[in-house]
């Protein structure tokens, strides 16, 4: 597995599109415009393509995490300086009671006295992790799901949330190369077509139904 | 009035959009791509525009000589040397026929003997016209509309072929730089939003829009 390669950088202009006519033929087509920082706009051999960019990169990190897991476990890499993450007694509780399925997910938590905890590793497909807002997501999903749902689906939230915070944002620019990365992935990976909550990850414009959008 | 500035031209590459997001102010926003040659999409404050270019473009010299003919004359340009159109006897009779129609509209014609006749003058907006195309153009229009048809209906008859041999043509590139004053235009003349059929230039899709196509 490659590391993501869309992850969170420095906003940077986007630079112009390729102009190589020839990758229309892929299915997702040759990125051609990113539109609001969130939508990628690509020109297909007989319309246009619309990619959600934060829903179709959020599914593809979730698909490496759960492929990677299946596999040989999930790498962590260690964190130069932990980060200390300050939580109510109630919850670091209830976070490190869970600390093995953590671990087994790339993610290294140790108590850090009273309320806090440490984040000791972190998935290394996850680069430049904000680890607070992660933990507290995870909390969310264990209040939502309760005591009585499955190991398994329980791991497959933590994933989630961990994809969430791995993806490219919405309001990042994204590079012609990295917009056109991202379709090629996504052709490659047959879930893509669909976001961690079952919306679709792009959608195609035919240019007979543009064509009918102007009354032709 | 300017000469149009998008008038058929060498196919060059599409130059880099302008990443100046302060251009989606304008009703029309801000060019970003020109898809299969002929769409252009631009982004606006909340949603994304997209154009016909070729229709846009037709409407514009249309409402350009239009206003032109009702000002002072459509100002005419000689040609280096004049085209000959070679027709049947019947279709140069019925064109000389309405010679200084044409002429009021800066198409000067002549007979150039048999079915022949010699394009003189032609409109200072168009460049690069095919006369003989647009002579074609016209003995349809002439064929379409009958004898008994209005002379004011006929001469828009002609100025809309006119406008249409005048026009940037679908499969042509456009500079962002273009696409942009072709926007900046269309704001500017009211009726540009309507091609000389009838049917919209451009369609706005909102942001809403696009996030109901995705599931939202």
């Amino acid at each position: 597995f490659q590391a993501p390669g869309f992850a969170e950088a420095p906003a940077a202009r986007v630079e112009p599109a390729p102009q190589a006519d020839g990758a229309t033929d892929a299915p997702l087509g040759a990125a051609r415009a990113q539109l609001h920082q969130n939508w990628i706009v690509a020109q297909t051999a007989d319309g246009i393509v619309i990619v959600d960019q934060h829903a179709a990169h959020e599914r593809l990190v979730y698909e490496r995490l759960k492929a990677q897991r299946d596999a040989n476990g999930i790498a962590s890499q260690a964190l130069l300086i932990p980060e200390i993450v300050e939580l109510s007694e109630a919850d670091a509780h209830r976070i490190l009671a869970i600390a093995d399925e953590l671990a087994a997910l790339g993610l290294v938590i140790e108590p850090f006295g009273g309320g806090a905890v440490a984040v000791r590793e972190v998935p290394a497909l996850l680069q430049r992790l904000n680890a607070a807002a992660l933990i507290r997501d995870i909390l969310d999903d264990l209040a939502d799901q309760g005591a009585s749902d499955r190991l398994r689906a329980r791991v497959d939230a933590v994933l989630s949330s961990m994809a969430c915070h791995g993806s490219v944002r919405s309001g990042r620019r994204m590079t012609a190369d990295e917009m056109n990365a991202l379709l090629r992935e996504m052709e490659r990976v047959p879930k893509s077509g669909q976001c961690n909550h079952g919306r679709p990850t792009w959608i195609e414009l035919k240019l007979a139904d543009i064509e009918r959008l102007f009354g032709r």
